[in-house]
């Protein structure tokens, strides 16, 4: 009988991060895992002692199978991000001790790029203290930016959503007979990934988005309103992470807070936003902003098909990898082949991952 | 050879309005219509004489099958409403001469509370003046707010939309260990329809939204601030058309303009962003507002079937009836069987229906 497993889920929540889960639980319990915990809430919850028991909660395949299609994070979520060995190795001792009053063998971890850091962490302290428990980090994150990953599962979902409600919002803003803009916020702080998936919106069927404003280039409102007034009667993408010259994100630029709430943190409106208020006083065009907000993260009515079975195979293979021995390690999906679209997936060094952002 | 056909969209899109479009074309088409002209922009286009041979651009049955699945106005619409009679005869005259010059015999009008207004007006005019081209309104509006009729065709794919999201913001706002709170502006200026189809989320999947507050009763702040802090952490469907005690919007006691346009226009914060600030600075609960803005009136990636075929069959329902002499009257649904459900067509005096909000 092989040790116990437990497995987490961290950061945003997705449309296919419990099909990881799932991935992970049924090859754990087809492998001979003994019990399969699931931490509540990630590494702060397991540090709270909080977990239960997933083989007392997930009993059959029709179980497997829903949870496979269960958007959000079954397990709940946290942010938290581990503090260095050498600053406090009093957290990772406490980890260590109640990982081994579950007889854990096998530590799952799914998220992005803090998580795969939490794997990097913890597999480094087990070198030093000598555990020989196996951590493995298994990719999610609708930004899309992990390196090495050809993508990373979440992606596809979302760009999938983005997509389709871009081409609704289209057709929906030509309907009257005078100028009109519509700008439309997309998630990725750093990363334009989602922003430019709104590109697809373009085809046979749709003339696509006009203007694509991603973070990664340095924004110029004089310059954008150039081009809109240029345009016109459009409609416009821009990611939630623009920024300015000098190094500001646009949504820091509005002069209006919209509520201090009751810790003294201060809330702005959102770049789309503070852009449409440009449009509209400024060029006098009927301006609207939407901010697709967490829709596009959990919108599993359309998630993609091939994104559900990559996550879940990108969870099984974390297992089989770890099985084998293999530890401080994350899943990658690698392409091998354009047309027809397959994916493979391999290990790949933790520490060539961990705290980059593609 | 049957006289002409005349058809317009107006009034805000939604995901089926072009079914009815297609309902009318084909069932126009069939029973043996000379020409079918599409008016651009409504009747406010027709009075600039944009319009469209619809037969030179619909071809096929597949030309009708797409525009049957193609969300928003393929004609575009307009917001406007005809003058008096007897205040502008003018008007009138001219929209007469327009349809002589077209040889129209038959004329449908797709659209809410404000297109019946239309059909009722042309109508009476006609009676008036001897004309006898006949005057048919076909219902379609997302707000369910027409009289007599069952529902209103776009109604149904709206509120499946509603529905489907609502279960993915619950789930996506559970991962975390502490309370939030969720908020979600939903249309329906003066009628709780859809705000109500929220309720829809709560089965065995889901928990539902915890609470709805509809247009058609007096909102009281300090009761909702009691109400979110008993139960915390939660999800709430608001209507943007809440009101206060005096009357007042609550998106008007907003004291801050999100901005003003080039026309002096002041354009306000939504009430959900106002509740939402209200939740975070009295209560101190992270809050989060969500408008669904116009995805939820033309998501067409998730139509429902029985609204597209209701919606084909109303446009096709009062082409028949004008073809057989009818006129001032609207096509409505009535329902014959709840289980199975089975709603059948009927027609009804434009006068009973023409600005009266349900």
């Amino acid at each position: 009988m092989l040790g116990n497993v437990i497995v987490g889920q961290s950061g945003g929540p997705t449309s296919v991060i419990n099909s990881s889960l799932a991935g992970v639980f049924k090859t754990a319990k087809d492998r001979g895992a003994n019990k399969v915990y699931g931490m509540l809430h990630g590494i702060k919850g397991l540090l709270d002692k909080q977990y239960v028991d997933l083989s007392e909660k997930i009993k059959t395949d029709i179980d497997i199978d829903l949870l496979k299609r269960t958007p959000s994070s079954y397990l709940g979520s946290c942010r938290y991000k581990l503090p260095e060995i050498s600053d406090d190795r009093d957290t990772y001792e406490k980890i260590f001790e109640i990982l081994k009053e579950l007889n854990i063998s096998y530590f799952f971890y799914i998220g992005g790029n803090d998580s795969m850091d939490t794997i990097k962490k913890l597999s480094d302290y087990a070198l030093l203290v000598g555990s020989d428990i196996k951590f493995m980090g298994v990719p999610k994150t609708i930004d899309n930016d992990l390196a090495v990953t050809d993508h990373t599962p979440g992606f596809g979902s979302a760009a999938k959503f983005i997509a389709a409600t871009m081409k609704e919002i289209i057709r929906d803003g030509l309907v009257y007979d005078y100028p009109t803009v519509t700008i439309v916020e997309i998630m990725g702080r750093n990363a334009g990934w989602l922003t430019a998936a709104s590109a697809l919106a373009r085809g046979e069927d749709c003339e696509g988005v006009d203007l694509i404003y991603l973070p990664e280039k340095v924004f110029d409102i004089d310059h954008f309103l150039e081009r809109v007034k240029e345009i016109a009667s459009k409609v416009i993408a821009v990611s939630e992470g623009i920024k300015v010259m000098d190094g500001r994100y646009v949504f820091e630029l509005s002069d209006h807070v919209e509520f201090v709430d009751a810790f003294g943190h201060k809330q702005l409106a959102g770049s789309a936003k503070f852009l449409a208020n440009k449009v509209g006083s400024e060029l006098g065009i009927k301006t609207r902003a939407i901010e697709l907000s967490t829709l596009q993260r959990c919108a599993a009515h359309m998630t993609s098909r091939t994104d559900i079975t990559e996550a879940f195979n990108v969870g099984g293979a974390a297992v089989k990898a770890a099985f084998e021995g293999e530890t401080g390690k994350v899943v990658v999906l690698k392409r091998v082949s354009d047309d027809p679209y397959m994916c493979i997936t391999e290990t790949h060094d933790v520490h060539q991952i961990a705290n980059i952002e593609k």
